[in-house]
């Protein structure tokens, strides 16, 4: 393992004994995969203030773990997550003044934000109910699996806001194209799992029994790969999310020759020419 | 009605007794639905110099209408629009210096610019031909309904000139795809309906029969929902095009504050803690 | 022809008698369509040091070539591309300083920005394995046929890698969606050819005896047409990647008016009136 020097300056910290409050956090044996579950099943997993905040302070301590390669987010109870409680969250929000308002969207646009900007791929498991801010969830996620029973619905019409919520009018469009989201987003329907699949939401969907296996077998599967590539790999697909081509091209030269002063890349290759697995050490 | 102060200075003003001179406008009962129909059904409701105009100064004027919130598109007699008519616009156009060409190109790209920047949703009911800047005029809506009969065709290659019409190489990419736009705006082949449903341009087909009664339905389910945070989102759809992911979330926690600001989020909340449907009055 | 002036000055030059060093280059026999195989069959054409030079290189003359109007990329022998060879290519990476490596990784990118810079619309033929820098290739082209055996993999991550390379994380999410995009740039895995084309990365396939002769079609049928307008819709689908609605509405105002000030304009227009082809010269 390296990092040494920077570690011990305190720089990096591992995550495997962080406690959830608000949701459950496991770590696999090796340190490598964090599962994260949203876990109020009663409720369908709704998110309050709280969780909102410890998701968006989790996903930036994430940014600098020495442990965790991958994330497999999911709810409890066969849903992933009821979004914004209408009477823990909304309620509240009808009677805040502006300042207090945009302090909350920044908040919950922050997740977002956290989620897309640590290295970690986040592999998100879901079923059953995923809506408003739970449908953001499993957007800014990088990959998503879902069972034939899922109901994503980004529902923020419903209680009277915009679509414009925790990035959706921005990214949602890149995902399955402007003329879907456009209509998600103006009538706050259930798309079905279906759809999400034919759409490019949804990367496969599995039956209810084998869902949380299958996104731990892929979330196992990169997290053995050579992470310190893959976390460039995520942080280009989010630079160059609004960069020209000339710009996106000469970024790509500077990332991949980042890559291929690696040490993981050496190994990459003496592995294929010994004909055996490597072994990514993410220096 | 709110908007009481700024619409005695006469800054906005109904739409309901406007009279479509190159096109048909009718208004719903209520206001609330305007229905702008192309009706030179005898030529498949070609576009000339003069309806450009009107559609650009109709769409200006609707960015400031008091009671217009969702617009219905749709052409006459079982075809959308056969676009630019060769002998009423192309042919005046080979013989144009370069100023007036500008003009032309600038008039007819203010015609999109004007359907995205106004407030209301655009739900075009597309049956028949929809080609050339017929089909530019359903690409720019924000909801598109077709028939199974439905050929749409960007057909500018075929008069010579470049896919570049009314925003075609920027906007269709982000509907379809960079791939399924080149190969439509390179030869100018009809686009099937059964391929625009597929490829996320049709937002869903059905028979003839049912084409304009679905259209109008859908119309009125956003023009009774919370209207001024459909605007919000219709502006963060178009505004977000081409900022990059933590512009963009900053951008909508700004905007969605604003919409949380309204008096429309407060009702929809008591409307649904008392099960009740919610009215919203746009302030 | 046209272009005479400029061409007496040495600005521009046929390619009709380039001889390929690393790859093979026919031309039709009227000049319009030349055809660039990558013929190393019994190694899958592989992509070289050398190979990759003189691609950027070709490409680069394209952009003032005189007679070519599009390009057939394809490979010999069942096969389009196994990419970049692990011992040719990788091996001596991984010894390299980065002023080296910056180097490289700038030299292929170069030859996507040729791909994408030159007027020439690039019809790719693709058949068997299509993997690595090869499915690159394939990605920069303006259209793509493929057969059912077709086998796409942008494998970057199996040798330690991003999938940062050539431009494949801003160019592959606009023709896939993010979400199917980030799959294969994280796993490696190849995309079947029924997947490419349900998700629009492929416009059709073709059987493996029909694939060539469609592909040569397609190029013809676009090498015929009016090729100064089919260079600047290449240029705008280029150009407006990353413009907001108001600018890419402007550019292409301005880009539609220059082409409606061509020869081959007027020649359309006469063409049509009299019920006949028309014959486009290019200015």
């Amino acid at each position: 393992m390296s990092w040494k020097r920077l570690n011990e300056a305190g720089a990096w910290a591992p995550l495997k004994t962080y406690e959830g409050r608000h949701f459950l956090w496991t770590v696999s044996e090796d340190g490598r995969i964090g599962t994260l579950t949203l876990n109020r099943p009663e409720r369908k997993n709704p998110l309050t203030f709280e969780s909102y905040a410890e998701l968006r302070d989790l996903f930036h301590k994430l940014a600098t773990a020495t442990d965790i390669r991958t994330v497999v987010l999911t709810g409890a109870g066969d849903n992933f997550s009821s979004g914004g409680d209408v009477f823990e969250i909304i309620e509240p929000l009808t009677r805040m003044a502006m300042p207090e308002l945009l302090a909350f969207t920044r908040m919950t646009g922050e997740v977002v934000r956290a989620m897309r900007k640590c290295p970690q791929q986040i592999v998100a498991a879901i079923d059953g109910v995923c809506a408003g801010a739970g449908a953001i969830l499993a957007m800014a996620s990088d990959l998503r699996y879902a069972t034939p029973e899922t109901k994503t619905a980004f529902l923020f019409t419903r209680v009277g806001l915009a679509g414009a919520d925790m990035g959706a009018c921005g990214i949602l469009p890149r995902i399955i194209g402007q003329g879907r989201a456009a209509e998600l987003l103006y009538t706050g329907r259930a798309m079905t799992a279906d759809e999400g699949e034919r759409w490019g939401f949804f990367n496969a969907l599995h039956n209810r029994a084998d869902l949380l296996a299958s996104a731990e077998a892929m979330a196992r599967r990169i997290a053995d790969g050579p992470w310190f590539a893959h976390g460039m790999t995520k942080t280009m697909l989010n630079q160059e999310w609004a960069m020209g081509i000339d710009e996106l091209l000469e970024a790509e030269a500077q990332a991949q020759a980042i890559c291929m002063a690696t040490n993981d890349f050496r190994r990459a290759f003496e592995a294929f020419a010994e004909k055996r697995k490597p072994e990514f050490e993410g220096d």
